[in-house]
C-alpha cells in the first residue's frame, strides 16, 4: 500500500499581504511585507515569512507576485445578480417609472430559470474578475443563481426569498419559504454555498411572515436579507400604514438583530440608527445604487461612530450597471468623508474592513471567510500595484483603495483554487460556458425590446 | 515636379458613434450607427455612414471598430498633474494637516522642473490610456508641464499660475505673470498647446493682481481659471476678511465671466449660483477629491438647471488618486441624482457632454475640440463595448457612462494621431520615456520618506 502523499502546498508570496483583522484598529495595522500565504486544498495553513515558508514546504509550489498585494477575497454583501440582463434598461428614469415602467413588466414576462441561470452567470463572471469571491444574492429561482455560482466557481449566499404577493416563482408566503428552505436543506453542507432568509422589504411583507422569518432565523441561525429605508417615501408610506417607521416595526417583530442584514439603510433616524446599534444588525451600504435611483447617501461616517457593522454591496445590474465592488468601496470611503466632512471617515483600512470581514461576520461566514489567517479559507485577491498609474507606493492599502480599479486584480482564488490567473478565468470550461451565455445576451436583449416595445 | 499626393485619409469605422452636439437635447441626440468617422491629418473631414465613406475614400485606411463606440476625447478640466509623485502620500487626513503636514512641506522642498517634468508625464499617460485628451493642467513650472505634455501627446492647458507670496516658482504677482506669460508668447502658435491664467484662488491673491489678472484675461482672451469655493471655512474667511463671500468679491473684481473656470464650487448660496449664471462662467466639478478632502458636494444637479456650464476635472493625485475622468464622470452624474432627489439629473449624454463640449467650451477651444464634427481636430476615443460585463448594450452611451471604466478604452486619438492602439501607448518612444520616469518613481519616494522623517 502507497505512504499517503502528504498534501500538495502552495505559497503565495506577495510583496505585501493585508490580512484584516477584526482586534485591532485597522489604520494601524501594517502590511506583511514579503510574506507567503501557506495554503492546503481549500485552507490558509500559516503567513510566514517567505524564507521561512520554502524551508517548512520544500516541494510546494511557488506563486510568484512580485509588486503585489494580496487581501481577503471581497464580499458583496447585496445583490440581484440575475438582472445583468436588463443593465442598462432603465437608466435615468425616476424611480417609480424605472419599476412600473421597467423592470416589474419585463421581470413579469421573462424571469424563468434559464434568465436568472444566464443573467447570474453574467453577473458572477464580471464580479469574480474584479476580486469579488462571496456575494449575498436575492432574486427569484435561487437554485438557477446556485447553478451559476457553482458553474463560475464564486462563494455564495442566496435569499430565501419571501413577498406577500405572487410571482412567476411562488404564490405565497408559505410557498416562497417552502421552495427556498428545501434548497436550503439539499445544500446545507456545501462548502461554498449558504443561505440567508429574504423577505423583500417591509413594504412588501406583512407581520405575520415577518413573525414567521425571525422564528425561522433564530432557529437555524440564518441571517435576514431585507431593503430598509431606501427612500424616503418608503418610511412615510410605512408610518401611514402600520403607524411606525419600518425599522421600528422590524424591530417590534423581533427582526433587528445580529442577524439583521439591513440592505440600503439611507434614510435613518437617530432612533433607528440606536435600534440598529443596539441590535448589532449590520447594513449593506449600496452607494452607487442609491445614487442612481436618486435614494439619496446613507450615514455611514455615523455608523461607525455608533460601532454599526457596515459591508458593502453593488445591487443589481438595473440599479448599478457595474459589479465593481472595489469601485463601490472606494465610493464609501469618499461618500463617508464628504458628507460628515471628516477626512479621517473611512479610512483606507478600515474600508478594507467593510468590504471584507464586516461583511462576512454579516453573513455568519466570519469563522471561514474575510481574513487571511491560519485555519481560514483561502478566498484570496492579487493586485498588482507596479502599474504606471499606480506609482509611487506610499502605502499599499490605500493605493488599493483610492487608486486602484478592478482592473488591476490579477488573481484570485476560491476556497484555494485559482478561479482567474493573470486576469482571465482560470478554469476553460468555465470561459467556454461563459462564452455560450454572452451569444444568449443578444436573444435577451431582443426578448427586452420585444417587451418594452408591447409586442408581446 | 510631381503631382501632389492627395493627403492620406483614415476611416475610423465603429459600431456606434455620439458626435456630442452643442444645439439639441443631449438626452434625445442618437448615436449613429454604422457611421465612420473620415480623418485628414489632424482634422475630421466628415461623418457619413461607411459605405459612403468608402466610396469616398477609396484609397484611405480603415480602422474597423465593431462592437466599439467612438466618443470625443474626454477632457479634464481640473488637474495638478506633477502630484502624481505625491500620490497616496496624506490619505485620511483632514484638509489642514494634509497640508500643512504633507502637501507644503514636500512642495517646498521637492518641487523643481524635474520633478514637474516626471510627475506630469505619469499623470498625463495615466490620463490618456484612460481616454483623456485634452487636460486643463495648473502647476510650478509650466514649462516642464508642457514639455510632458509634448512628449506623451496629450492637448493641454496650462496655467499661469498667480499667488501673492513667494514659491521656489517665483517670488511676487509680477514675476509669477511675466513667467508665465512669456512661456505663453513662446508657444502661442503651437496647435496641441493653450493657456489660461491661474490665479491660484481668492484667498491666495490680492484685489491688486486679481484686477490686473482680469484685465489680462480681457485683453488676450484667456480663461482664468481659480479655486472658488471649496471649503466652508474658506468661505467664512473671505467674508471675515474682506466683508464679502468670495465670488461676490470675484464678480466686483471683474472675474466672474465666461472666462472663467470656476474649480470645485461646493459651497454655493442663491446668491452665488446667480452670479455664475449671471456671467455664463464654468464650473469646473471635482467630486472625488471634493469627497476625499471631506470638502462636500457641489450643487451639481441645480447647476444645470440654472444652465451654469459645468465641466469635470480630476484635480490631482494627492487629492485624487486616480486620474480616470470616466470614473468621475460616473461619480458627477450619481452624486447629481443622490443630492438632488432626481434620478433623471445628469442623465447620460448630458454627462458626456459635460466631459467634451462644455468643457472645451470653458476652455475656449469648443470651436476646435469637444465634439466629433466636420472641420474640428480629431480627439477621439474608442470603447469596446463587447466585454462580458459590459452586456447587453441597450444604450451605448449610458454603458459608457454607468457601466464602463477606463479599462474599456481601446483607441485614443489626438489631432488625428493614434496615441493608444489596443489599450497601449501607440508610440514605442514614448513608451520608452515613460519606462525611464516609473524607474525613476523610486527615486522620488525615498526623497519623500526623508522629508517627511524629518532627515532632511
Amino acid at each position: 500500500m502507497p505512504t499517503p502523499r502528504s498534501p500538495a502546498r502552495t505559497l503565495i508570496e506577495a510583496q505585501w499581504i493585508a490580512p484584516v483583522q477584526a482586534r485591532t484598529d485597522p489604520s494601524a495595522e501594517p502590511c506583511l511585507v514579503g510574506h507567503a500565504i501557506v495554503v492546503e486544498n481549500d485552507r490558509i495553513v500559516e503567513v510566514v515569512p517567505q524564507e521561512q515558508a520554502r524551508q517548512h514546504n520544500p516541494t510546494a509550489e511557488h506563486i510568484a507576485l512580485p509588486g503585489h498585494l494580496v487581501v481577503p477575497g471581497f464580499v458583496n454583501l447585496h445583490a440581484h445578480a440575475a438582472m445583468a440582463l436588463l443593465r442598462g434598461v432603465g437608466d435615468d428614469l425616476p424611480l417609480s417609472a424605472w419599476l412600473r415602467e421597467r423592470i416589474w413588466p419585463l421581470e413579469s414576462q421573462l424571469v424563468d430559470p434559464q434568465f436568472v441561470r444566464d443573467g447570474s452567470m453574467l453577473a458572477f463572471a464580471e464580479m469574480l474578475r474584479g476580486g469579488t469571491t462571496c456575494v449575498n444574492d436575492m432574486y427569484f429561482f435561487p437554485e438557477a443563481s446556485v447553478e451559476a455560482a457553482l458553474a463560475v466557481g464564486i462563494r455564495s449566499a442566496h435569499g430565501i426569498i419571501v413577498v406577500d404577493f405572487p410571482t412567476v416563482y411562488a404564490s405565497a408566503p408559505a410557498e416562497y419559504l417552502r421552495k427556498g428552505l428545501a434548497l436550503r436543506d439539499r445544500l446545507r453542507d456545501h462548502p461554498l454555498v449558504s443561505f440567508c432568509l429574504a423577505p423583500h422589504a417591509p413594504y412588501t411583507v406583512s407581520d405575520d411572515a415577518l413573525r414567521q422569518i425571525a422564528t425561522i432565523s433564530r432557529e437555524l441561525g440564518l441571517p435576514i436579507h431585507i431593503h430598509v429605508h431606501e427612500t424616503a417615501e418608503e418610511v412615510a408610506e410605512g408610518i401611514a400604514q402600520y403607524g411606525k417607521r419600518p425599522l421600528a416595526r422590524l424591530d417590534a417583530l423581533g427582526l433587528v438583530g445580529p442577524e439583521m442584514i439591513a440592505v440600503h439603510a439611507v434614510h435613518l433616524n437617530d432612533d433607528d440608527l440606536r435600534r440598529l446599534a443596539a441590535g448589532a444588525a449590520s447594513v449593506a451600504h449600496c452607494p452607487h445604487s442609491n445614487g442612481k435611483l436618486a435614494c439619496g447617501i446613507a450615514p455611514t461616517a455615523r455608523m461607525h461612530e455608533m460601532g454599526i457593522r457596515v459591508g458593502i454591496g453593488t445591487d443589481g445590474s438595473a440599479s448599478n450597471n457595474r459589479l465593481d465592488l472595489l469601485g463601490e468601496a472606494r465610493a464609501a470611503a469618499l461618500l463617508a468623508k464628504a458628507t460628515s466632512g471628516r477626512a479621517d471617515a473611512w479610512p483606507a483600512a478600515r474600508t478594507l474592513r467593510a468590504m471584507t470581514l464586516d461583511a462576512a461576520t454579516a453573513l455568519g461566514l466570519d469563522e471561514r471567510i474575510g481574513s487571511i489567517e491560519a485555519g481560514k479559507q483561502a478566498d484570496l485577491v492579487a493586485i498588482d500595484l507596479r502599474a504606471p498609474e499606480l506609482l509611487p507606493v506610499y502605502d499599499p492599502v490605500s493605493q488599493l483603495i483610492y487608486a486602484c480599479g478592478r482592473e488591476h486584480v490579477t488573481d484570485v482564488w476560491v476556497a484555494g483554487k485559482a478561479v482567474v490567473r493573470t486576469r482571465q478565468l482560470a478554469d476553460p470550461g468555465v470561459r467556454d460556458a461563459l462564452s455560450e451565455v454572452v451569444g444568449r445576451t443578444g436573444v435577451w436583449q431582443n426578448r427586452v425590446g420585444e417587451i418594452l416595445s408591447g409586442r408581446v
